[in-house]
């Protein structure tokens, strides 16, 4: 996957702000220098100079001394610890970091697009290649750019800014935005959608339905409300990857989603954001994999099996049909957890007790102690 | 959300006929007055005058003491008793009060489906305002309502009889359907489908794939086959909420889902007809909740989890990944249940225990007791 | 289900190649007659006269006696009991025989995707009859054939070689795609997907986002490595079968996908390729059903119920909600397998006991025996 690398190089939303400009949109006060330039939103552990990050929870505190992030956004009680760090030149002061982070997220969006508009709007405009076979109902954007050999076929859409790589083929009612990159000899079956700034490697094969860049599900509560964290993410699929119809990727907070090289998914999967998803793994239908969770190469989920979120399942990693990964795995091996099925007379009553079972184990240890009294 | 209150005034598919003709297109006895006039099919409990009824289970049979309907189809038993409800003008006597409903929403629909098309027909063209920017090939109908600055993309449909509040962007690909209002500064992302009937507040967010206004999942059983009940319903979403990629939402079987302010849906959620959420709840990836279920204002559910239909959740009830909710829960706090995940060897040795625990148990109230003999 | 009796006579991959050029596409030494000609790949037990076939279990060894399949592939071992059978005119040796099938198929579909799509090329061309309506922007290829009153919503494509009956009604942005039937008075609400070769019967309803003839979850394991199998199947669905939002049905590997006269699937369903459906069952939202499962006429399986693979459910099986069927069920009834819900605290606490469950019961055990010791 080597369009991994250059992913940490440039993300499509960059942009440029000075910390107090920062500062005055969200309306918090700023110690240090309001002029140090920010070119990106980032978590504390991997920002790097030049980048913002923010500090959510207390536990997360000693990352304070080690992150190299230019500004900062932590409570009141961190801004000694913040400013201590060298690598840190402006601390924004909220009461509720996580929520000023969704804030500057949209904030971020709001200044930028325009931005991104532009760059789309001049980029170069040019026919496709002769070699293309074009539906004259399909809408390609001069400002597209595609490779030889591609087929699009009747009323599929490719977006200004958007990439198609040679002998592609984009079946009907395909959705292709810009900033996406569709790589060569892939294969998108009707009405596949690949959102901004999503990139699939050779050979993708994404079934009818299957949405690669929906939102990641993030939001900051405040008083009872959710406030957006807009995802600046993107998707990165490797090559030889095949996603299900009607499955969603959800594109990544701040990083990329990634999903390696051979991993198929079947149909009605759900992959939240930031989801790192190792090579050649397989996911049968209904699973559903919640965000920032690590599955290791070469792992299997049965159908409607899920991982709980930010968990990691090392390679190897066999979770049966249905059942639910609350902590990581890592050992290789199957794990299982399904309440046997029965005769519904018999489940009631195996149910009836286990709703009682602590107090069985209660007994069991009297009993061994001496038995009842 | 205001617009709750108007549509508890005039629904879509609001009509006329007299009990009479539909005791004849029913094939039913009819006893009392057949002119009395109906324009509209309710629930027994929420009926009022003008409208028609009907008694399915016998343990309802109360409600036809106080039911305000002016028409009613029942089992013969029940005919004197509906007669001495003074609301009461007409009865219908069916052998199966369910299946006639079913056959009659279908013969409402095919009466007045003409109705409704010559309205929207009737509909004065115009030009959307100047400042809305429309891509040259989206299919904007002049019978569609536009409001300023709304934006549509490639080979997005929006039909005769649609509104679309200023500010709005409609995806490419969308499609927006008769009768159906997406409220002002909305966003619909490539491929959401936003039905007939179906309205979002304003900021609504409509990720790819989403479906607002699906069928309800309605049949009436006849000599082991289904009898589809025509869903006359629609789907009202109020403002700020966010429906997540291939997630759908059923129009209501009668009168309309309800999800109200502020509500996040994550990705391939199931949301059942007449089913109503309470402001700013939210639920994770995979989420189902089944007909007529109501949860409470800022409840949450974990991905997976499951709620059955016509159950009630508190305010502020959290129900974890993958439960299954089968009762209703009144206290708010936070629920589970799920099998503990395991190596699969042990998982089988306590799945063997479980299938036999009611019996392990009673071995224990023997041995408390005084041993095994 | 008269259409299925005629799909057994030929499929849309029939095709034709000898042993001897399957042999040499795939690189494996070959025994016997060289010039035996195939027009089709299948399932050992179902293969006939002219038919390639493969042997991937040694538990399956029996069925090479009674294979009526012209051409096997079969590990060394297996030779001498293949050549053994008089039906056999040619057997082609591979160390790895599903990993040999899988790339069969995708050879046989690169061979014969020219000569299929020639065959469309060829239809006559012919204008819709005069009593269909065709919104201006739809895109109904010449080589289409529709029948009378046939109506076409704006964006729908209905490509070459597709056919639609008498009366049915395709909604905005919905595909057909070559080699599909969409059956008599059947409807399509906007963005549903039949995919090639896939046939409804009459009556037909398929809620939006619905995608029939996604491809079957098929890959043979290669050094740690999925090949695809093309999956070279259709779905056939039978009269008066609704389809939900977002459901997806998988074409079958070789054989179709089935589903018989008045099934009623909820939204989001995932039904496996080859899953044969009897009549007039319903699956509520969010169920699985996966690859070759027989579900028997009049089952239900309630919300987010799963059944695994290669199970059987006789007829008259109501499956609870959030139930995994992990074994066949020969007995109608009802059947549950799910954890009690309760408070959190009150989980946690019988979880904990249901982890060490087997030990209980050893406990008791051991108490029974004479107490402990």
């Amino acid at each position: 996957m080597s369009a991994g690398a250059s992913a940490a190089q440039a993300r499509p939303w960059d942009g440029h702000a000075s910390a107090g400009e920062i500062a005055r949109a969200l309306g918090l006060p700023i110690q240090g220098d309001a002029s140090a330039a920010i070119h990106r939103i980032a978590g504390l552990s991997q920002a790097k100079s030049g980048q913002i990050s923010f500090l959510s929870q207390a536990r997360l505190a000693p990352q304070l001394d080690s992150t190299q992030a230019s500004v900062l956004i932590v409570r009141p009680d961190q801004l000694v610890r913040a400013q201590a760090n060298p690598a840190v030149h402006a601390v924004l002061v909220s009461p509720d970091p996580y929520l000023s982070y969704a804030r500057l997220t949209q904030w971020w969006v709001q200044r930028h697009q325009p931005l991104r508009e532009q760059q789309v709007a001049a980029l170069p405009e040019a026919s496709p290649p002769a070699s293309c076979r074009i539906h004259p109902s399909a809408v390609v954007d001069a400002r597209a750019r595609l490779g030889e050999n591609v087929t699009v076929d009747a009323l599929a859409h490719i977006a200004a800014g958007a990439v198609v790589g040679p002998g592609a083929r984009v079946g009907s009612h395909c959705v292709i935005e810009a900033g996406a990159v569709l790589g060569a000899d892939s294969v998108m079956r009707p009405r596949a959608t690949l959102a901004r700034d999503c990139r699939t490697g050779q050979r993708a094969l994404l079934q009818s339905g299957a949405v690669i860049g929906g939102d990641g599900f993030g939001f900051a509560p405040e008083q009872g409300r959710w406030v957006k964290i807009e995802q600046l993410g993107g998707v990165l699929l490797g090559d030889d990857v095949e996603i299900g119809a009607n499955t969603c990727v959800d594109r990544g907070a701040l990083d990329d989603t990634v999903i390696e090289d051979g991993v198929k998914l079947d149909n009605l999967v759900q992959i939240g954001h930031n989801v790192h998803i190792g090579a050649h793994a397989a996911m049968a239908g209904c699973v559903g994999v919640a965000g920032s969770a690590r599955i290791g190469a070469g792992c299997t989920v049965g159908g409607a099996g899920m991982v709980l979120g930010h968990l990691e399942l090392a390679p190897g990693v066999h979770i049966s049909a249905a059942s639910l990964v609350t902590k990581s795995i890592t050992q290789p091996g199957v794990y299982t957890g399904v309440f046997p099925i029965a005769e519904n007379a018999v489940w009631e009553k195996n149910a009836a007790t286990l709703r009682q079972l602590s107090r069985l184990r209660d007994k069991v240890r009297k009993l061994e102690r001496g038995g009842p009294d």
